[in-house]
């Protein structure tokens, strides 16, 4: 008997506008999270609420996560951010504009996030961020012009289109550096990454524990091969990819 | 009122083992390929059909369509597939087969085909592919020892695992070299291509029109910024990617 096929005929069938995937540790925080999100015009009728589930041990990490949501979100846009963000002004609409905005300036945007480093601003450059978020560093931050083209987004809240994807490195992993990960592999692909006016809380502390030096060497290693001696702004600080013989971490 | 939300606890939910996912533009040639498929074992239980429509136009180029079919597919495999291939003998168990040898071998595969330039041979290596295919250069054809990592792969048969995708350039564009290119993406995600044994009939004459040539430009401006000089072997030749000011059609 032959099979039925079926015939695919538009890039993106989605019925739903949003996938907001979440990496979960703590149910207290993404209790405030999704309460935060429905308040601000997140809902049933328009998104879905999918959540890696970290509550009782690390099941995934920064890299694995992002690719087992994807694999399951059905919306048009697929949000991935932590536990720890909350809507705070800024919702559903904001941030559709907001990405209407960027197709406009940019077809060819592939992620958004909301900080990030300002791509190829020079070594020295002290003005190297882009951002509009309340975090432990500050109420309401703002800095450089938004919207800006980065070269890395914080993990905190990255967005992709659904049928515009983007993968994690499969050959690096732990909770660090998966941001800039994500958004040099966006550049393989021939595609930008821009941080957007879309202003939340992110009740991260960023702390550099010994993990992130860890991942830091592992992300060197990887990247100097295809692109030695580049300066990357990463919300974290300026990473040198140091060709394999200066790789010393710094 | 707090949406609810799914929680994931496993990288790969599939319940179905295939999608083959087909580029569509002759209904004679895909009927064929659909019968060759149930015949041998590619049943409504466990795999489902899906056909990027191009009988009336090229709505999708190499590039895109197979981005549009992952955005639908939701089998655990995801095969890539011409409408003028047609399934001779392997069938449904010995690609299961294949695939569990191949998670053995190398359990950082990301993608297998059935005909591809073995990885890093040497730029004058004349043993450079590796396939097993019938096709209108012979019968039952065996080019080196399978399975094979590959540096490239030819785009009549590449599957992949949804759980673990690949995406192909959004730079680049039209019918050729959307193999090759898959395989670098491949690589730049930490991961590797493999012909496997999968012997199918493929009726593609893989002429070399106009188009070939400047996809091969185009390919070549691409990758060789990132890797400048090396000699990648396809199944349509050896591409050199050379520096920009030596980048001249060859």
């Amino acid at each position: 008997m032959r099979p039925v096929p079926r015939y695919v005929q538009q890039a993106d069938g989605a019925t739903l506008t949003f996938s907001v995937c979440t990496l979960v540790q703590s149910d207290e925080k993404y209790d405030r999270l999704l309460a935060s999100f429905a308040r601000l015009g997140f809902t049933a009728e328009n998104s879905e609420f999918l959540a890696a589930d970290n509550r009782t041990g690390n099941r995934f990490d920064g890299y694995s996560w992002t690719k087992a949501l994807l694999a399951e979100a059905r919306g048009r846009y697929v949000i991935f951010c932590h536990d720890d963000v909350e809507l705070i002004e800024d919702g559903h609409d904001a941030l559709l504009a907001r990405l209407a905005e960027l197709d406009a300036i940019d077809p060819t945007w592939l992620l958004a996030g909301v900080a990030g480093g300002r791509w190829r601003v020079g070594r020295n450059n002290w003005k190297r961020l882009a951002t509009h978020i309340s975090d432990p560093t500050g109420e309401d931050r703002r800095l450089g012009t938004l919207p800006c083209r980065v070269e890395s987004l914080d993990e905190c809240f990255i967005l992709m289109r659904r049928s515009r994807p983007v993968v994690s490195s499969y050959d690096l992993a732990g909770f660090h550096f998966y941001g800039p990960d994500i958004c040099l592999q966006a550049e393989f692909l021939g595609g930008t990454a821009w941080a957007i006016d879309f202003h939340l809380r992110h009740y991260g502390k960023g702390q550099k524990w010994q993990s992130f030096h860890a991942c830091k060497r592992q992300f060197i290693a990887k990247y100097a091969r295809y692109q030695p001696n580049r300066h990357l702004h990463c919300t974290t600080g300026i990473v040198h990819l140091s060709p394999p013989d200066e790789d010393v971490d710094r």
